[in-house]
């Protein structure tokens, strides 16, 4: 096979020839939330033992609040919000770093104004998310 | 042992309790790189299983280039500049994506004028990168 490395370019938060997806569908509570897949599940990207997506949460939108056993890598790229971890919120903005451990409840909150965007890095191989009452 | 979830905020470039290295020594070729080690490496962060760096070049600067079978998943958060991906060299700049494969020579070079910097999460378990001569 050919060398699979690549460019793939970004354009207003957009990667090319990366679908853009919501990220579930009803009865789930979030609002507001998309989601594409940058590297990890394409042709040729199959060395990649852990995905790389890009989360976006429009302003006064949030994510499932929710649980795994799988650990979360995050970097903001995008505006600014709240990121609940375990029993705590906490401010999160530009390139600040989230760690979401194993069995942590979380959710990210977009604040208003700008789209709160962010990389999250998981593992291929992973359980399901499970959605806190 | 308590939630080991937290955030870790970013300001120029630098994380909160996060080393600054210099990425190699002489003689290796390489020129004004740094690393941070932003997540994989901390207390409570076994549960990864990958860890995401972020690396910066100075203006001018370059990584060495180099070949290992491990994956990259890079993207870039600072300045612009360019890629060699094996036989190829591609301009790059922010939030672009790139992929480097198994066994794919590359070498990231700082534009003039702002660093270059990005992530690049690699697998926790990898071999030991080799010089290109």
């Amino acid at each position: 096979m050919r060398n699979p490395s690549k460019v793939i370019r970004c354009r207003d938060y957009r990667w090319q020839g990366v679908g853009l997806k919501a990220y579930k569908q009803e009865p789930v509570p979030c609002r507001d939330l998309t989601r594409q897949v940058l590297l990890g599940e394409g042709p040729g990207e199959e060395a990649l033992n852990f995905i790389t997506r890009y989360f976006e949460v429009l302003p006064g939108g949030y994510s499932t609040l929710e649980v795994h056993q799988h650990p979360h890598a995050v970097i903001v790229l995008r505006g600014s919000g709240q990121v609940v971890l375990g029993e705590e919120t906490h401010s999160i903005s530009l390139f600040d770093c989230v760690y979401v451990a194993p069995g942590a409840r979380h959710q990210f909150r977009a604040a208003g104004g700008e789209p709160l965007g962010f990389l999250c890095v998981v593992d291929r191989v992973r359980d399901r998310p499970q959605p806190v009452e």
